[in-house]
């Protein structure tokens, strides 16, 4: 057994995936906040499913709360980044916006929690969490200047007030396509590629998309290598 | 003060709408739920924002979850019954998408708490809200049947798996759109007949929808005076 990180040794060997004592916390939070809820979880019912002790789990979260945010942030850090990547390394609107739309409904699809659920809690509301707000409108923001940049390009401007919200929207209406999948109300069909497409002709995109699927693939691609992403 | 319903006279005069006992305890527990969480709402708590003891709060409401059960359900009863009059007082796919798109996310932006929220909750997937499941799915199977029309009208299939689910998934965005907007994350902006118009893009419609729009909201008005929508 290998000893990661302060506090003190493990009650038991490793239960969870992660690198970390401070990755399983979070990997075992993200269980019990999605299947129990967030007041349903307490953090000795995390502490219990990692195999530590609550001492342990206090060196690395002080918490409950300080879980959740760095859970939430980790979901919405990533698209941002890439993001910024798509934009300094793609000039065609069209892809730029595929590409994006891509790599996040991707991860939300791949995640192996359903995080999102968490976002409409009453709880993330409040101060505590006003850093996750803060970056995740910082992803809404790049989302509708790529979208508006399509919209421009496909010729189209009056599509209703909100439009460039719509391809955002979407890619998290995979969280909700997850959770029925979960719960068997619905079997999960909806892929990335669908919801890409999607979101490209909600901007009056009405051409085939394969093409600019397969440039965003490869963009992505290109992307995933020069810069791999970071662990929460 | 009028005394309705089974129970003890009320304790004060009446706080909430609602023209029963019964309706100002769901709107009560509508906005305890949304605001407080449902985990973090007693029964307690709901009897003292109407104004009445926990005793008559039971006449009406064995518990905590049958009051849930209630307020679900009753977001999408009144869509599954309005897609069946659309369905059999409408012919044209198009213009039946679009009325369902339209209804549905109006009264999703107009209810007065933002139920859809509580859709992700983990004791929603429990045996207890099954009903809601069970008349949920109902809808959705109804979206992707005018979305599966819709879409052979338009000549295209070749959308992407899970395109038929894609309106239905665009229409429940108004959930997360209403939270940004009381989180300040975001103004509102985004409109029913936005998502409506955008639903016919999704699955492959490319021309203008102002007409489309003209007789759906004929259709709904047509509607409304014939099958008045049932209280909660």
């Amino acid at each position: 057994m290998t000893v990661t990180g302060v506090g003190r040794p493990r009650l038991s060997t490793r239960r969870r995936p992660g690198a970390t004592a401070r990755e399983e916390i979070l990997d075992a939070a993200a269980e019990l906040f999605t299947t129990r809820g967030f007041t349903g979880t307490s953090t000795r019912m995390i502490a219990d499913a990692v195999g530590i002790r609550q001492a342990s789990m206090y060196h690395h979260f002080a918490t409950k709360d300080d879980i959740l945010a760095t859970l939430l942030l980790g979901t919405v850090a990533g698209p941002v980044e890439r993001a910024e990547q798509i934009r300094l390394n793609c000039e065609d609107p069209i892809v730029r916006m595929y590409a994006l739309a891509l790599f996040d409904t991707s991860q939300l699809a791949a995640a192996r929690w359903n995080l999102g659920a968490l976002y409409l809690l009453p709880e993330v509301s409040t101060e505590r969490f006003a850093d996750f707000r803060r970056l995740r409108n910082e992803l809404m923001v790049r989302y509708s200047s790529f979208a508006l940049d399509a919209l421009r390009a496909n010729g189209g401007s009056d599509c209703g007030p909100g439009t460039p919200e719509l391809p955002f929207r979407l890619v998290e209406a995979m969280i909700g396509a997850r959770s029925d999948a979960n719960s068997r109300a619905r079997t999960f069909v909806l892929t990335p590629h669908t919801i890409a497409a999607a979101s490209l002709r909600t901007l009056g995109w009405s051409g085939p998309t394969e093409s600019i699927a397969h440039s965003a693939v490869a963009l992505l691609d290109r992307l995933a290598e020069s810069h791999p992403q970071p662990s929460p």
